[in-house]
């Protein structure tokens, strides 16, 4: 172990912020103004310049960045027979809001945040944990660069924590919960692309989700799976399943 | 120049193909399939398996999310006073359709790019560049890996090809357009903030820009900021402005 690493581990006056880090990321964070700064919302957060506060907005901003395109990379070579559209929905199933939070919540961010219990109530400290998620790897990202953050991600959050294949099956959930739905209460069902409109782009699929001659709902994406998934998905609504 | 890099340009069987990448980018490409890939539009792939083509669209999403993140970057330490809002906005400038387009059009994108033009019309043949731009950065990503990319891009395309600062000035554009037409022609103009209704989030705004007491555009966004941006540009619209 480097001195500097040993030095900061053991004997710095920051040593147990920094073993807090270290458990949660599995390494010795560098310049651990970063990392506090991740970990510090808005409502806490000192003006340090008119208007500029030093909250963990613009970190989240790169994260997010840099997150997006970690896991496009990921995506990319997990699925080589997949086209654009089907890794544009995974990847935007992993990085949602749902999914962040659960995963800062997983590791223990809500010990870690700063933020003022008194402006946040319940409801909205919801975000605190993806936001504060994001954050931490654009900290990571300035502290040690693309290829380490990259490798973090990869096999420190990615491979222990997401579960790429159930994220993946949840897809069809509405085209195949509206199926079978059809099928028990004796229904016929059916996937009608439309015509596109006049002016409207040949890339536009549109598809409606006919249940007994009645159409239930309709889509319209840049792909037909997709437009069929929207269209089931509104049927599912207006049908109360 | 390594024996690898000096065979390919001068005596493979592809050296012309080499040097027309090599003048454009500004480095000797390693695996040419990729950047053939990137320039290959899907009217004119072919099935390399069931429902996948072998067009630039994988590397397109590839490709948009690197450019999103080394944008995100380059954007977070040039204004290190300027909020996530700001760099959001002027990222989504920075990548647009439009700015990609006449990217790949100054490059010369179009001599390169492969397309059934019987299939395509003149007025989709807009995006075609602009998608192969981003193709052909996750082509380099793939080839040379993150830190190339980054150079490549920053020192080869941003310093060169993008004026930032011009972008950033185009921001408030609709804004003041309409309040200069509305002083021109001696009618009130207004921004109302619009409370929001129940159910709809506390962090979106929405506003009107009213003119003359009437309602000529609405935006609802989650900065007042771009919500009056969006109200604004809706109103020019609908004005003719």
């Amino acid at each position: 172990m480097p001195i500097s690493r040993f030095y900061k581990l053991y004997f710095s006056p920051n040593r147990k912020y920094v073993k807090v880090l270290k458990n949660l990321l599995g390494f010795v964070p560098g310049n651990l103004s970063l990392y506090r700064l991740a970990f510090r919302h808005k409502s806490v957060a000192q003006n340090i310049r008119k208007g500029v506060k030093n909250s963990n907005e613009r970190l989240e901003f790169l994260g997010d960045a840099v997150l997006g395109s970690v896991v496009a990379e990921v995506l990319f070579k997990l699925y080589p027979y997949e086209d654009e559209g089907f890794l544009t929905e995974l990847r935007s199933k992993i990085v949602s809001r749902n999914n962040l939070n659960a995963l800062g919540k997983k590791l223990g961010f809500d010990k870690l945040i700063e933020f003022d219990t008194k402006i946040l109530n319940g409801g909205r400290q919801g975000s605190l944990l993806g936001d504060a998620f994001e954050a931490l790897i654009g900290a990571v990202y300035l502290d040690k660069g693309y290829d380490f953050t990259r490798n973090f991600l990869v096999n420190h959050i990615i491979k222990s924590h997401i579960d790429i294949h159930k994220l993946e099956q949840t897809e069809t959930n509405f085209k195949s919960k509206l199926i079978e739905w059809c099928q028990r209460h004796g229904k016929d069902i059916s996937f009608d692309v439309i015509t596109n409109l006049d002016g409207e782009s040949a890339k536009l699929f549109t598809v409606q989700a006919v249940v007994d001659g009645e159409v239930m709902g309709s889509g319209k994406e840049f792909s037909k799976k997709n437009a069929e998934k929207l269209a089931a998905e509104k049927a599912c609504a207006a049908l109360g399943i």
